[in-house]
């Protein structure tokens, strides 16, 4: 890469145009420049200098000729060297930011554009990292990035997990590979005081969803003296966490082998008891509904429903029928956690689909907390959209 | 109030509007009915039969025939009687949800339609209640309101807060007096392991903004080791947690003095130093930043900006402003903790503000946490746009 900020092709603002950009977004549209043939012809990931229509250097960012989103800014500095040096001072400012928030070093260290490198997702298990790039400006970074990490954290293993169908509208190929060191099986992880295993060779899901964690540690205190249902607990986070604070009985279920063994280690691990059952989420909602089976708490985390914005209505008719088969299974005076993590359903939609789904279940109740993702999945203020996670956690009357 | 709920006025839905209210909706509006002189001429507040167009009964509600909201249910069981033992049991609910919360009796133990009690407000301090009573229903209820409340707990006092403007919409007159016992004084309170004092005799304020317990717990935990500004502190509620938490040193700023003065008794009984400042916030924003003052982390939480639908573009202009004059006092790294209480402002809106001020300040960031009140103030599932609290806390570059 040609690291000379005087030799980088140069992306002019159309006229006008580049107020947006200048009042803090850190995207530019393909409509906002003045598109050329020149410019046509660069490699999607090119670094650039922006330019406005007046010849103010405004920054220097990421080009992709063939997407929406036609820039990504790096800084506004134009003349600033985009090397291992440059993300590194990133990586240690996000490192500083989550050893203020927890005591372990596992949690989500970069989210893309809102720790200032766009297109990069770094999840951190102590000296194992994850990582899914999923813009061709960060893929043609992908050398000095591996370089900045064994330069800050000296890695015992880099996993890059870019399955994301995202890398498709940039143009990159799928891949899941170990970039750096070696893994010998499935990391450790601690949460909220718990301890957890995560697999980042298994193909199907990324490793740990820290993204829960604030709402894990919210359903686990009132897991206290309850009796406990974790729907969809792929390696245990919720199940576990509850059995930690003192629920009396825990049972988990899964779809997959793989993730129950996942969680069935955790407890191990955490000297705790958690009663796996592999099904189908649905159905055993509706055989514990006809067994009797009453819990005090019961969480519902599944996958995304909404895959795309035209599954939209499709989706949500499955929440509304996931929180329909949950509340027969809330004694009375319990908690619910119902969640989604599609990014195309809207907060308020999702908490319509919900309570018409307890209405169907002829039950009321309150909402005693709304949240998203934890801290370190933070949002880039003129990016809000960008948040995905809803969790809602109601008492049941 | 006639009890005998065979005696009570009827009000009829019209063909298929029930629907609505089927669904799990607690209000019933006036174009959902069949309105007739009778109806029309019902004292507001009178405790009616809901029935369908087929002569179901639905259940009984409090009726105001002046009001958009014409109903709001008490019970889905007509037969319900509505008297102190009802209310006790509710009140009764909401004691245990909150005692499994918190550790002292310092909550919001009512939050109206969520916790089953239409048009009610409850905020306990111990064996001390502020009540707000917000409709012409929850009004005519004040009796067994009072009734229920001593037989649940006994209380040193309740105070009647009733200077809400939403009364005047309901026909009812503003007033602030004791109704049960009496108060030689502030009362004290404890939040996040701080001691505190509320002045519920002043007439101006309400004691204490329990709504903020979360925001202020995750904001003090920044603020170990850092300096620490509180703008319109009141009682020093997010000053007192920050300089408890380990903030190097910590300043307060008020325009009332009286304000100042719980606070500076709250810092005294907590043991701990707290400077504080009579100014108006805007203009010793300025200040301090033309004096050059930086701190690490820097709260302005307001009181509502915007009052009325009307006033949503003057008040986004004032949070916009506000955030342009909280950022520059920011140290690089550190912390900025905006809110707004304001019903009418939407949460994408102020964020969008506050990011602009933000980008007028020329300062960068990220969004860590955007919340509401806590879980002592929960929602009602078909009720969430009475969700009024934003608090968004950023790190900023």
């Amino acid at each position: 890469m040609n690291q000379n900020p005087s030799d980088r092709p140069v992306v002019r603002f159309a006229k006008g145009r580049a107020r947006r950009f200048r009042s803090g977004h850190p995207w530019v549209f393909s409509n906002e420049i003045e598109m050329n043939a020149e410019l046509k012809a660069l490699p999607a990931g090119t670094l650039v200098t922006l330019m406005d229509a007046g010849d103010e250097k405004l920054g220097v960012a990421s080009f992709n000729p063939h997407s929406l989103i036609a820039a990504r800014v790096l800084s506004r500095r134009w003349t600033e060297i985009v090397d291992a040096g440059f993300i590194a001072a990133r990586l240690k400012a996000a490192q500083a930011l989550r050893d203020q928030l927890y005591p372990t070093p596992h949690y989500r260290l970069i989210h893309s554009e809102a720790d200032t490198l766009p297109g990069l997702i770094v999840d951190r298990y102590g000296d194992v990292f994850a990582l899914q790039i999923n813009t061709a400006g960060m893929e043609a970074l992908t050398p000095v990035l591996l370089e900045a990490l064994t330069e800050v954290f000296n890695p015992r293993a880099v996993v890059l997990k870019n399955d994301s169908p995202v890398r498709t509208l940039e143009g990159l190929a799928l891949e899941h590979k170990i970039a750096l060191g070696s893994l010998d099986g499935p990391v450790e992880l601690e949460e909220n005081g718990g301890r957890f295993v995560a697999d980042l060779t298994d193909g199907q899901k990324t490793g740990w969803f820290y993204d829960q964690r604030d709402n894990r540690a919210f359903i686990a205190r009132l897991a206290k003296g309850r009796r406990m249902l974790d729907v969809y607990t792929y390696a245990g986070g919720f199940a576990i966490q509850g059995a930690l604070n003192g629920a009396t009985e825990v049972v988990a279920v899964d779809r997959s082998e793989h993730s129950l063994a996942l969680a069935a280690r955790a407890a191990e691990l955490n000297g705790v008891s958690v009663q796996t059952v592999r099904a189908e989420a649905f159905a055993e909602m509706a055989r514990l509904e006809a067994a009797n089976e009453r819990f005090g708490v019961v969480v519902v985390d599944p996958p995304a429903f909404v895959k795309s914005r035209k599954d939209v209505q499709s989706g949500a008719k499955g929440y509304r029928k996931m929180a329909r088969l949950a509340a027969p299974l809330v004694e009375a005076g319990g908690f619910l956690l119902c969640a989604s993590c599609s990014h195309h359903m809207p907060v308020d939609q999702f908490i319509e689909e919900i309570a018409h789904g307890l209405g169907q279940a002829g039950r009321s109740g309150r909402i005693l907390r709304s949240a998203g993702a934890g801290s370190d999945h933070p949002l880039h203020p003129h990016l809000p959209e960008s948040a995905y996670l809803k969790a809602l956690v109601l008492q049941l009357d």
